[in-house]
């Protein structure tokens, strides 16, 4: 496949990459206690197997009444009920709620039949021989909690795709669903190749630096709900990378493979991607800061990332390919949105018309909110980012953005 | 300890809660593999062992050269320099660039003795016999990434009680710091109570609830970085809950107890907390709706968090008070700033003068930008917090928002 080197707008170019992964998503489904389930994907919709709450609930500690038997109750001319009885907690009332009568409940018991509201302790006065002033009225329904307010039995409750949050996980187990099926985590192969590049335990020699991108990337893929495998580090010699990114491929949801610095190792990744399978490089070269020599492809049913091999070229742009990409492998629905913090720019920064740019920047609290620090720095330099916050992205239709601007900062 | 019923500012209560935990963090540190550390936090302070880059490097494919040989070159009247050699990536020159000398080097090879910048290919073209001619001066340190550029030997670069993210872990990994120390999770210890609760693996009798909170809160707990434990479900009897708490009190760094709903099983909570240990209950109260039967205290080393027993309320007061307790109890110093969603309201939202408000809202896209509709719904609702994306926050000076305002959205 030949090499061109028209630059893609990355929004676009993201996009169109990431529909072209096969559907549905392909990673297999596997049975987990829903308790465990924190942050992983649902692989099947859920119905509410009954109602929530089961039976009528009161709200508050009160006295369950028929509404109609306190209607035009006051200080002055309270209604007068007969105390029928109490609701254990946990258990079910004794008897029904007859005209003129009243049960005493307690906040989440049920309500006896033949009620239909619960007035407050507060607006009641108990009397001697088991009678009870009601000073207030209470209208049909006050202080229930209707069978099936929460879910009816039969509704659809979450869609297959939904990430379980602390709520769908105490939903969940609210209806009894203590096993649930997830998607796997998909599979993320990743790959460095650099003669210059040494595991992290290796003392480098002159000349030689220490992998960074295997681990910024395996944490990028372990936050998207991703698992990364991290193949090792490869010499700039096609043989090698190809037997190695053949393997990945064979075995993984998505491949990763961080090229060299030097033009021609870059020419090697792609060459080697495009090799794997159809269609091949899909997106050679993005019209982006950090992040230009970025490649995107699919090989069959397996996507491909080619990062630069600058360390924050490489996190930079995984953040924005490979985290929604490993999302969306992981049968992830569209997310919710990213929060963003607006903070107010303390210097200019240039920007070239016509490409995206990210830039770091560091947050301080100002008595007049947040203020971000922009953190320049080669994009080899991967400390720039440790001393950063967050990023803020200038689209490829301005020009850079004054001091003084205000911006809204993707947290890291 | 007699209960007081004057509502807490909850900012306000939060802060002295959270400054009132024994200094420094009681959790115990553990050495783990840098490359497992991503979301942990770091227990020691961290210098660089040696500077990074450790040798200087090109920054584009050129030549690397004496920025005074090329000082006036232009394409009509190029510098000419000799070609000395080419930098091997991975490997030192095999000499030195002397006076009108030229060292071929990729990016991120090490330039050789003598030279102080890379012209880029595009500036030059070879000759025959070893000569290239050079169309533009560089100035020194141009296209050079300088030893020590990103971090000097000896340079402080990570506090303790720095939470680790992607960058962190490849700059620790960089300067070849394979493992580190970082504190332990701290463990949670959570209880419920209620004779109306039962597992969620029970199917329940009439008047019985699954427990919920148990599972929404080790969800907050987990997400926060602590290691939830389930002690389980404790009718409302003060002795059977006495002894439960006793025990999570002792082997846990923080104990939760979310109250039984009704008002005395409210009061018996707060009476097992204060026999705890000193200083016993802070806060008995919070101005904040969900949750005004919030309990704030500490017992010798260990916080804890007394929270109401409908779910909603419990899980939104758990996120505004177990999970920055259980930062803090992590070592993590102040963390960055959370993102917001800036947001329209679809609806009026009334609150109470006087109360801290924090209302469930989803989010719609529309093409003006995100729209938030207000979810309401009673606080035992779990399948309301469901529906949401996130929460509003109206604070205590405001009386409700108007339909169109606009809103900053926290994403659960």
């Amino acid at each position: 496949m030949p090499e061109f080197l028209r630059l893609s707008p990355p929004a676009e170019a993201i996009r169109r990459w990431l529909e072209a992964f096969p559907e549905p998503a392909p990673v297999s489904q596997e049975e987990v206690s829903t308790e465990s389930a924190l942050g992983r994907v649902l692989a099947h919709p859920v119905s509410a197997p009954h109602a929530l709450p089961s039976f009528p609930r009161a709200n508050v500690d009160g006295y369950a009444v028929r509404a109609e038997d306190t209607f035009g109750a006051t200080a002055s001319l309270p209604a007068y009920l007969r105390l029928a009885g109490e609701v254990p907690m946990g258990g079910s009332p004794s008897g029904g709620v007859g005209v003129g009568q009243a049960y005493l409940v307690h906040t989440g018991g049920m309500i006896p039949e033949g009620s239909n509201a619960v007035v407050m302790l507060e607006d009641t006065q108990a009397l001697a021989q088991s009678e009870i002033e009601v000073y207030r009225p209470a209208a049909p329904g006050h202080n229930v909690i209707r069978a099936g307010e929460d879910v009816e039995k039969g509704e659809p409750l979450l869609e297959a795709g939904t990430r379980l949050r602390p709520q769908e996980i105490g939903g969940l187990l609210a209806l009894g669903l203590t096993t649930i099926k997830v998607f796997a985590r998909p599979r993320v192969g990743i790959l460095s190749t650099g003669d210059e590049i040494v595991p992290p335990g290796v003392d480098p020699a002159p000349g030689q630096v220490r992998d960074i991108n295997s681990y910024t990337l395996s944490g990028v893929v372990t936050r998207a709900g991703g698992t990364p495998h991290v193949y090792g580090i490869f010499p700039d010699l096609k043989p090698a990378l190809e037997d190695a990114a053949r393997r990945a491929h064979a075995e993984s949801d998505l491949v990763v493979i961080t090229a060299g610095s030097s033009a021609s190792s870059r020419d090697m990744t792609a060459d080697v991607m495009a090799g794997l399978g159809e269609p091949g490089v899909m997106v050679h070269g993005l019209a982006i800061k950090p992040g230009k020599p970025t490649i995107l492809g699919v090989a069959g049913k397996v996507p491909l990332v080619g990062l630069p091999g600058n360390p924050v070229s490489a996190l930079v742009v995984a953040m924005l390919t490979v985290a929604p990409a490993v999302a969306r492998l992981a049968g992830a629905k569209l997310e919710a949105p990213a929060g963003r913090i607006r903070a107010k720019l303390t210097a200019n920064v240039p920007s070239e018309s016509g490409r995206d740019d990210y830039v770091p920047v560091r947050l301080e609290a100002t008595p007049e909110g947040w203020a971000a620090e922009p953190v320049f720095g080669k994009s080899n330099l991967i400390f720039s980012l440790v001393r950063a916050d967050g990023l803020i992205h200038i689209p490829a239709n301005a020009t850079g953005l004054p001091s003084g601007a205000v911006v809204d900062v993707e947290p890291f």
